[in-house]
């Protein structure tokens, strides 16, 4: 038995984003439910690994039996959060033909020409898939309200809509975790700097990201009211704290663990008779 | 420094189709290139993951510069050979949002009223992308020709507009990994029998799967055709003995690490001030 600290309580309850949340009451730098230290937290995601990778395997079997059900991991947060090194670290866990992944950039002329969630429905997860949304339908209330790329209107218009949206995914079969990286500012400064710094890394770099950064309290806002208004029983937000890198992988590899617990998967059971097929192998 | 084998020789040329190949002459038991043996190759298959890992990085880096080439491994084989593990094993070490991996299967009722090629236009990789062929094109001129899905002279149309559709991706800037995964007859059938004896492998077992095996000759025969017919300098098929398969999955993933180390891959400049964008991160 190892004698690594693990999880001492659900991360999913005190990550969940309820009535009263408040973004800016969020410590960055915590790691709710993890008493261990980062040696303790890449051993348990390590062991994790091979845990999700075997659930979505079941996922993915069933789905071969007709089971509809699949899993839709939304990503949000401010630059250099760590969106990536989820997708690489968490994610990558996955064997490649069970995932889904779609990053959404700004959109392009022909996705402006139809509603925000156009392009969102053509990337959804199929039946037995684990999907990633590398950003999302949420940009357009988070830089959109921000940057007043649409009138007031249609951004409080489109809080609604995503609800129902997501309302019909869920219904359809789909689990949704909703999962804002959360840093802070500061942090922000270190990693960009570290961007600048690395000739290797200056690809990750667009100075857009300092003019985005300079909005910093404007994306606070915009989080904290599309949290409140999209954060329901059936597609919660989770809101995991985002500085300490290990933590927010560890965590949000937790929440896809329960997701893909709470589905009870077995393994589909054979719609052929075995004996008969074990014959014909060996006449074969 | 270990002192575990390693390869003696390229793989690529021993493994490459070129003119009077036979397929009948390949011992599926063997490892061209590889003297080591199983625990040898598994350390081998390690240590390229993090290299392959690093270099499609790369690869997507030089996209956001506008680099246009990208990578399309294309897997066909009989059943069992083992692409499953190929996509798992090998292509799985790479980032999630590195990788587009699509699985054909047999052609829906839309799929049939268009080109053979229709299809699989749609799932062509993007730039910076490493894209993974499940089945393929080449099931066109394979199961099509074997049970006579369409008549000869369709499918003898086919070798051509495959030839002409692969050079056209490539001189777009696809480097295209064409492997064929080769088994025995007799290993199919204990590899059938393993999944007919273990009840969480019963959803991978089809009873068609054995109607297949019954035409076992042919689907040799018309493997032997389509490499002949479709196996060209800028496009070259391989042959990888599957037999072992970490040995297959080595082979495979060293065709990968050379098509990317022939890239000459290098991490893109910036395109803006450096100096500059650190004075505006500072005052930020």
């Amino acid at each position: 038995m190892s004698r690594r600290k693990a999880w001492n309580a659900d991360p999913e309850p005190l990550l969940r984003v309820e009535e009263g949340f408040r973004l800016d009451r969020v410590d960055p730098d915590a790691t709710p439910g993890f008493p261990g230290r980062k040696i303790d937290g890449l051993e348990a995601l390590a062991a994790g690994a091979a845990r999700l990778s075997a659930l979505q395997e079941r996922l993915h079997a069933s789905s071969t039996a007709g089971d509809e059900r699949r899993v839709l991991l939304v990503l949000q947060a401010m630059d250099t959060a760590g969106k990536g090194g989820i997708v690489s670290h968490v994610v990558g866990a996955v064997d490649p033909n069970g995932v889904h992944y779609a990053g959404f950039k700004a959109p392009t002329a022909e996705e402006r020409e139809h509603d925000f969630l156009w392009r969102i429905e053509r990337e959804l997860p199929g039946a037995g898939q684990l999907g990633v949304f590398d950003r999302s339908h949420y940009e357009d209330v988070l830089i959109q309200r921000v940057r007043s790329f649409a009138p007031p209107e249609e951004i409080e218009r489109r809080y609604g809509a995503i609800v129902d949206f997501e309302d019909r995914l869920v219904a359809a079969g789909t689990t949704i975790v909703k999962v804002m990286l959360h840093i802070s500012k500061d942090e922000q400064r270190e990693r960009l700097g570290d961007r600048l710094d690395r000739p290797d890394k200056h690809w990750k770099f667009n100075p857009g990201d300092i003019d985005e950064r300079l909005l910093w309290d404007d994306y606070q806002e915009a989080y904290q009211i599309a949290l409140e208004r999209t954060s329901t029983p059936q597609a919660p937000w989770y809101v995991v704290p985002a500085n300490r890198k290990w933590y927010a992988r560890l965590a949000v590899q937790q929440l896809l663990l329960r997701a893909l617990e709470d589905m009870q998967l077995t393994w589909p059971p054979a719609d052929f008779d075995v004996a008969e097929q074990r014959r014909r192998l060996a006449e074969s």
